[in-house]
This record gives C-alpha cells, structure tokens and sequence, in this order.
C-alpha cells in the first residue's frame, strides 16, 4: 500500500502515518522525493481497508498495490480452474452450452424445452424456480415444484441443471435438487447468501452484477472459495450504462480480462447482456471468439407466452441455428461442444 | 400500453396483435397512420410485461404509458405520507438527522457517538451490526452483541435506533431491537428480504441500490406496501457513474423526482453519495435545499481507527457544524429540526 | 408522436394540444382510454422536437414513434451500403483492416509501419498528424509534416491513409492527402467539421463519441449523408463507464444494433475500447464473430517509445499474428481479407 | 509517477525501468518489498505519458502522483480567482446570475426576455446564434444576426452577454460582439476550439462534457489558461448515467470537488443538468447551497413556441420566482446577487 503525503504535509504528519503503520503490524518503506513524500506499508495489506490512513491528517492518497482477492487470482493459481458438472468440464476444452427458459411454467413447457436444447447440443438445462421480479405483481415462481420438474427433465434428457438461489434460507432444498447452484446478478453481493453456498460442495455460477467492477465479482467469488466451495463459474451478463438500445451493455471486455486476472471459468449470457432475442446470435459468437468458456441462454417454445423475458428468449429452432454458428468458431478457439451425458434411464 | 407496429406490418400481424389483447383481458384502441399503426391495451396494465407483445411478429416497439408502480404512487396519494419514528414525524415540516457510526465497534465507541450526534441535534442514531463488506477478510459486524449496545445508546439518550438488515433470517431479532430496519443499497432487489420486512410494522429506511433507476427504487418500495407495511422513507445514496473523483455521484435530481412521483418521505445520505468527509457538509446542505425531507449521516469519534468508512465519517464537532448549517437552510425550507424526546431513563 | 396526457387533463388542456398539432400542418388522432388520453401527431415528425409538447398544460410525456434519422436508416434503403476505398470495398464481404500507428513521428516509423502491416494484410494505413490531446503539455502531432509522409507511404505500400481531422479548418488540406476522413470520438458532434465533410465526396470513418448513444451516432452520420456525402464509415470504439479495468468498455452490442438499424457498414476499434494491447486480439476477434465489417488497430514498431498510445499499440509481429486469428473468423463469416492493391511506383 | 512492477519481475525488467527513467531526464527512487518492487519517477512528470511504463516488460502497473494540471490547480495558486464580467465579479461574494434563452429566435423575444430576466435579478444574458443541434433538420441558430440583437439587448438592459462559439472560424466575430464566449459540452474537448480561445482576453465559460471527468474538465480549462487567458469560469451542466428519469444527472459533488481542486470560479447549468423546468427551481437552490459560485438558466416567454429546449426553459414569473429562493439561499452562504450595472444609454 502506497500512503502519498500531500506537498505541504509536515514532518509530524508523516510520522504520525509511519507509526500508525507500524502499529498494524507492517513495515514502512519511506521515498521522500522533491515535491511529495509516499510511504510504502509492506505486509499482507490485501484486508486492511485503506481508508484507515486516507483520514490521516497530511495524507493525500492512498492507493493498493496488491489486488485485494487472492484465492481466485491467477498470480497465485497460475492454471485453469477446472471441474466436472455432472457430464462435462467446465474450464476445459469442452464447451459449457447452459440452456432453457428464464422460469419453468409448467410441466410440459420444461421437457419440451429440455429435449430441445439437449437436441440441439446443449449440455446443461437452466430454469428459474424462485424468480427475482422488480414488480410485486409479476410472476414469482413455482418454487419447489418446478424444482421436482426440472429433476423430472433431467431424468429424461440426461442434463445437469442449473437453477438460481435467491435466499439462504433455500439452501437445502436447492442442494438437493439442483447440479449447479447460480447466483443471480442482484445477488451478486448478498453476502449472507455467498457464505452458505461457500459451506456446499456444490458447483456455482456466480453473475456479475449490473454495476459491478470486474474487481468487485472476483471479491464475491473469493466470499464462495474462502468458504471452501472452489467450483466457481463466472459470468458476465451486461451491465447497465447509458446506452438504451439494449437492455445492458454486454462487456466483452471482460472475458479476455477475466481470465487474464483469475483462474476460474468465465462464461457470458448473451440473453441477459443484450436483452432481445435479434442480438443473441451475433454476442454468443462473439463471446465464443473473445475466449469464453461457455454460454448460457434462454430458450422458450413459445416465448410470445412466456410468463418472463420473452423478448430476449430463442426458440428452439433458432437456438439450434446458433449452436451451428457457434461451434464453428469454437473449433477455431480450439475447444468443442461437449455432449451431454445420456438420460439416467 | 401503446404497441408500435413496424411500417411493413401485415394486416394478418395486426389482427395477431390485437387477439392477444384480448385474450389477456384488455380492450383495444386502434390507430391506423399513413406510416405506423399503434394499437392500445386499454384496461389494468400495471402488472403485464411488455415482453409479452414485443416479441410477436410486425411488432416494433412497446410502450408503457401507466407508471408500473400504484401503492407508492403520488398519483393515487396525492398528500405526503407522514409517519412517526419514536419521537419525531418522517415527511412532516421536522427534518430527520440520522447519525451515527458505520460499524458499531464497542460499547464506549456507540455511547460516546449517541451522546455527540444527540447533543449536536440528531433525532435518530445509526450503527451497523451485520455489514455487507466487499471483502470476505473486513470485519463483518458485532451482530446481536452489537444491537444489545445499540440498545444500550438509545435508553441512554433517547435517540431511536437505525440498523441495516441483510438477510431475511434476522427478521425477528431485528425487529425486537431496531426502530427503523435499514435496507442496504446492495439489498434493494433482495426481494425475499422486501417481502418479510412489508409483512412487519416497523418503519423502513430503503436505500437506492448503486445503480437502479429511481423507477426500480418504487418498484421495490412497493414490494414493501404491497405487504401492508406503509412506513417507508427512501433514501437517496449516490449512484455508480464513469466519475472517479468521488466514491459515488450523488443523484441530487432525485430529490425532486422522487418528491413529484411518490408521497413517501425521502432523505439523503451524503457520506456515501460523496464517499469523502470533506465533502459531506457541501452536499447536506445540497440535499436540504433541493428538498429532502432528511438527511443520514456517518458521525466516528476517531476515523482513522474506525474498522469501516472511516475516510467519509465526520468528527462529532464537524457534525456539529454541519448541522448548524444544514439548520440555517431547513429553515429557509419551512423545515425546522424535530427535538429528539428525552432518554427513557 | 405520441402526447401522452396526465389523468388529471382538463378538455381545454388536450384541445389546446390538439390546437398546437394542428397549427404545424400534422394530423391529429385522438384515443380516449378510461383512465388515459392520447393524441397521435400524424405527418412529417422527425424534424419536429418533442419539447414544443411537453411544455403544454396537461401533458404527461411525449413519445417519438419514428426514428428521428432517415438517411442513415435501413428502413429507407433496405441494401448495405457498400463503397469502394482505394483498393477494397467497404461494407461488402471484404475486411476492412486499418492499421497503423496513433501518431505519425518520423519517416522511418511510419515507412516500417506501412510496410509491415500491409505485409500481415492490412488494408489500408492509420496515422494521426493533428492529435487531440487531453493535455495542452501533450505531442500535438506533426501537421501537414505529416501528410507528407503519409502520402510518401501510400506510394510505398499502395496502401490507403485514413487521418483524422480535427477542424473544419484542415479540410482543405486534408483532402488533398487522405483517402478516409477520419472523425474522431471527441469531434462526433462536432457539427460544423460534420457539415464541411459532407460537402466533400471522400469517404470517411465516423468514430461513436465517448457517451454518445448509438442514435446521436447515426444522427451525426446523418448530417453528412445530408451535406450529399455518402460514403460513411461507422465506428464502434469503446463507451465510457464505470468499469476501470480498461480504458473503455467495448460495446460489442453495437454492432448487432447497427446493422440492424442502418445500411452503413461498421467497424471496431479494439486498441481504443479496450486501452491495453493484451486484449486488443480477443476483442477484435469478437468484432469479426459479431458481424462488424472491418477493424482499425494501433500498430507500432516500438511502443514503449510512442509518443502516444504506447499501451494500446501491438507490435507488428503480434498485429500479424492478430490477422490470422481474425481470418479464420471472418471465412466462418463469409468474409474474407481484401487484398491490397500493389504499390503505385 | 509510481512504476509498479510485476510480483515475478526480473532484476533486467527492473534495470530497464530505471534505465528509461533516466532516459528522459527523471530521478529513480526504488523501493523494493518481499512482494513488489516500486519504482519511482521524479520530477517534472506531468506531461509524461504514462503508458511509455505500462509497456515495458515486467511492468504491472503505473500511477501519477501529481495532478496533470498545473495553472488550474489550487494547490500552486490557493485564491480564488476573481474576475470582472462587464457589471459583477465572478468567483466573489457576488454570485453569478446569467439567463435568457436556448436559441435567439426574434428581436422582440431576445428584448423581452432581457427586461424580464433583468428585472427578475440576473446579472447577465444568455442566448444562442449557432446551435449545436443533434439532428440536421433542427433550427441551427440565427448566426450573426443573432448576435447583432444581443447586442441590442445588451444595450437596452446593460447586461453583458454570454454566447456558445462552436468553431474556431466564428472567434472574430465572437470576440467582436460578446462578453463571455460559452464553449458548449460537446466542444470540451475541441482542442483546436480551445487554443484560439486562450489567445484572446475575452472570458469564457467552459462547460463539462456529458461524459467529461472532472480531471478532463481541468485539462481542458488547462488548455486555456496554457495560452494566457486566465478568465475561465467552469460549468456543471450535468452527466450522461443510466438514470433516464431526468435528461442528465446533475453532478452536485462536482461544485465542491472541483471548488477544492482549482481556484477557477464554478457555475451549474440546472435547466441542462435535469432537462425538465420543474426541476430547475430545486437544482438551483441545491446549487447555491453546495458552494456554487453562480447559475445559468433557461428562460423563455413562451416554452410551447421555443425553437429548442423547450421543456427545460423557465417563464419569466417563474424565474423570478426561483431568484427569490436563490437569494436566500445564497444570503446563508455569505454572497449575494450582484446588481447588473445600469443601461449604457
């Protein structure tokens, strides 16, 4: 940590900062320079907030040098995460291809779209059971029985599923139902959530938040690893900015610097970050080409009768049109569509 | 709701439209230009998404012309909700001064804050006991041991207690301890949790998360009344934008936005809107000329020891001053200080 | 365009709006909802700015329905727009592959510049000679110095030179030397420079400003269209927000968008939407995957010795390498690299 | 400027570093911990680029210690600016008080608009000749025949007039006919704009551009100064962020930040800044209480019949509304409305 003086700051000052730092238990590194004294507190400073020397009296900024996450930095986990979801490697060569409707509706609607996407080449099923609404008065949910519907898809196709979790106090009932666990982008930082689902064994796809920096999802996944779950899948959504001709802003940016800074898989939700079902295409290639290691989408037979995100839903036709697409670049990133395993009977 | 045909549309794709109006319960207002016809849902469209009609075919564009929100609706309650807080009226001509730590840290460090902010003029004492921190390695917060001191602070002074809620699971004990549940900025579409707070009658304080939109900030306000709890005093925090300068870009516009469109009481929170101390008392004074009915405050004996937001807590004597100030202009507003009453002991 | 009127609209209100419409030659459709009252203004309204209704008593909000660019829309010219630049076409299956340095410094740099990017298979040849600084302190570029050497490296290579211009002033001299007028981010709205270079018939690339919404970019193309000019050129370079990972955020979403709204072809800048040359190759495959129609990329022999943009520039050997990758896109595309055409001498 | 270097950095990477340093005529200062080495650059650094660092092998990352202004920064020029405008002093206890309208549209309307906000207690006029309009069908300004009835305003009331110059070629004329030249938000950065304005002695007001960081608004203020004008007034005119509720977001942190960081005066624009005139009223206050040095508003007889800006324009009564509450607010603040001088005939 870098503790910069301000030009006029007084003798006293800097002591009283190097002594504040020794107090902590760092060492102090001192460069007094013509114009500006900065004074260096050397430790393990990545849990020390820096605030705590930017209120000292002379001081003029304090900057981190160290990233403040480490169990999901790549600096010290040089190589892929990878780990196996029921049927295929996340973070490998294989592809993950995550796909369904944004919530289950009924029994017949999850296993047609189920059959569906596994046909087209997808090798995991997703579905909403608990569903985030800004509205009161929108569509909430099937909650346990769509997670009985889902195991019954599953059963049938052969797919793992991955379902989203909105509160702790739904962690049991999830674990038993569901494959991958996923952390929707409104929860990205509930705090009490990331540290039940670090307590499980269970696969997580983390969501970055709509205004989250890159940093600050990497801090959200170091709340699940520190917790001793270390099967964490990153990924990027969109986030919100000034730009209205899409629901978000997909950041695409952020696969290649993702997985500059952090082992973990990252893969990208072309629904999510584009919000209409026109653009869905052009993103998941896009994200295929940029390095991503897999994509998850929503998929609806119907989506003019979907109960949520019709607009931004494939149908199955259109989907196993993209798939096409997008194993074509994906064999240039030199990976492959991994295939799901078979139906369990 | 108004659906915008594309110029190209087919009189089949406009029939198509208008069936589905129907069949969703609505009537129908048609109207054909030389280049676009726009077809009217007439009827009870607060709760059906517009997803539902942009996905069918011919169609170019929906729009919603109703607000989606109705309970929190200056439209439907065209007077200021005005509610108690043991010992002053949120909304009325009394300006709520909530003030006090981020972290409450011990005994001797919340009783000597209570007695400061109450002495400068506060009417209400703030402290977090369970904190939502970045970082798995910050200190997390006191829990109940914390809300016990806090009780302890206010029979001392006689100051009602403001204390953020994190997870749904704290309810009860929340509820027996605080005055005002806090929901925290990155809690504000934690849905599960708005639910169980709206089926309780202790007032609210619902703090605009980081980057939603004023909109979104009544839609969850409205989860609450929707529940039958009308005591929800919204709270204005900054927003995340590209400036750097300051932790956050205090969104002073929302005070009068939010004043037009919504009867409840509204207040501002400068130390995290600016993020910086120094500029605490500029923007307070900004929130009270602009028309907010309140202001809460980050008040730290010793910053610079303070385990959390340290760099934006005023000194109890700043506080002080601040208040002074921030009194001169409320009284410009027709707005005076409410006393806080007389400790209980 | 849709008025909108509050609930509480007296008949005299929406008579007078009537009136209003009536008195600038548009047509009138009235809808009378039960809770809402809309007026249509049917006719010519894309010139019309909707603040002459939103002003009047009793209206709640106005709604454009037609797109307020015409020009620049596929839906007056349904067919990309395809133009030749000195030796490829633009917006047909070949790649356009700008590259070349931020700033022309010297003879020698420019030379093996030129030389070694048309060697990977660039198609034409960047370079800044009048550069828009953020600091007064900052290399100003070497001015008509360096159109010369341009010119000198266009006889070399064959290759075309985009520059960028900065005044309505330089036109004259521009146009003279360049084969692409280059617009940079900071000039979109530069309206004056937009209406000299419509007046002129050399093709240009129109860089999207730094906040500027995908609209006001096919605005600002359409006042070059207008001045008579056709040949425009769009281009995506990073939008500014919150996120500080990188320079900017590139907004892959754009072009998906855009060559669903206009008939202009597109490209992407990678070296400016991402700022660091470690992901210009990620994201400029992306581009491709995504359907843009070329890229422009910083290229320089020595980039820890540039005089700007070092950080973002590739090395030529990695800018090569960067073209074989976006060749194998481009096939899966339908695309294909266009050669250059031989040396004039 | 700090060279943060990678954590696996060769002693030769650190050399090199060292070696470029002195290079360019700076000091080292090295500082190396068990994680990290830092090296220092000093000396005269502020118009060094960083990224010739950020390139060099082993490089992780580079920080500026010192502000890249120098003659707009407070820290080597601790007074206030001060200076005359024909009637009051800006940056003093006087506050600034400038009004008119969006566009001069006719003689009576500038005349009339004149009296009124004279006679309300503005101490200076605005309106607009050329006009940076986003779409080319809008009314682009009544050019130098404009100016010629500002003139004539100017004469009739005393007030000095303040007018956008949009290109360089404009300056003569300009400079000719007004007293404050007002460069606009999307010619912040219109450098060459910028240079011929700090070769004239004429006072200008410098708008923030929409996307502008605070630093960026400095640099630009920079560019002016750099060529001997000192008389920069800045303008808050509000920010481009996601929130759609307003048509900008008013960036009240800016008045003090930028009020700590320069010794320039500061003005807000609320009629820009919210977009919407009922807004104004309360932004204005929010304003002057925040530590603004003065306003520019909006005013118009008659908003229905505005050729521009419409919405966002205040009706004289209402203004003179707003300046009663402005004055109250500023009589708080230690200043107050300055008297424009007398009519010259």
């Amino acid at each position: 940590m870098m503790i910069i003086m301000k030009s006029n700051a007084t003798p006293q000052e800097v002591e009283h900062v190097i002594e504040h730092i020794k107090e902590i238990g760092l060492s102090v590194h001192l460069s007094q320079g013509v114009e500006t004294t900065i004074i260096g507190a050397i430790g393990e400073t990545h849990n020390i907030p820096i605030d705590q020397f930017e209120v000292l009296d002379g001081v003029e900024t304090v900057q981190r040098i160290t990233q403040p996450f480490k169990l999901a930095s790549r600096q010290f986990h040089p190589e892929n995460s990878i780990f196996p979801i029921d049927g295929f490697s996340v973070g490998s060569e294989e592809l993950a291809l995550i796909a369904g409707p944004c919530s289950v509706e009924s029994r017949s609607q999850i296993l047609e779209t189920a059959h569906a996407v596994k046909e087209a080449g997808a090798n995991a099923l997703r579905g909403g059971v608990f569903k985030p609404r800004t509205s009161p008065y929108s569509f909430q949910g099937l909650g346990e029985e769509g997670l009985e519907l889902l195991a019954e898809a599953r059963e049938a196709t052969g797919l793992p599923i991955v379902v989203e979790i909105m509160s702790q106090v739904q962690i049991d009932v999830m674990v038993k139902y569901v494959d991958v666990l996923q952390v929707g982008a409104r929860n990205m930082q509930n705090f009490n959530l990331l540290r039940v689902i670090g307590d499980t064994q269970t696969p997580v796809l983390l969501k970055r938040g709509l205004s989250a920096s890159i940093e600050e999802l990497l801090m959200s996944a170091e709340y699940i690893l520190a917790g001793g779950n270390k099967q964490v899948l990153l990924c990027e959504r969109g986030i919100r900015t000034f730009e209205t001709a899409t629901r978000n802003t997909t950041d695409i940016n952020a696969v290649p610097v993702l997985k500059s800074l952090t082992h973990l898989p990252v893969i990208l939700d072309p629904s999510h970050s584009t919000g209409h079902f026109d653009y869905v295409e052009a993103i998941a290639r896009a994200a295929v080409a940029a390095g991503a290691d897999g994509l998850i989408v929503e998929v609806h037979p119907d989506p003019a009768h979907a109960v949520s995100d019709g607009r931004q839903s494939l149908k199955p036709e259109r989907f196993a049109a993209m798939v096409k697409q997008v194993s074509q670049i994906a064999e240039i990133m030199g990976r492959r569509l991994a295939s799901a395993k078979s139906p369990t009977h």
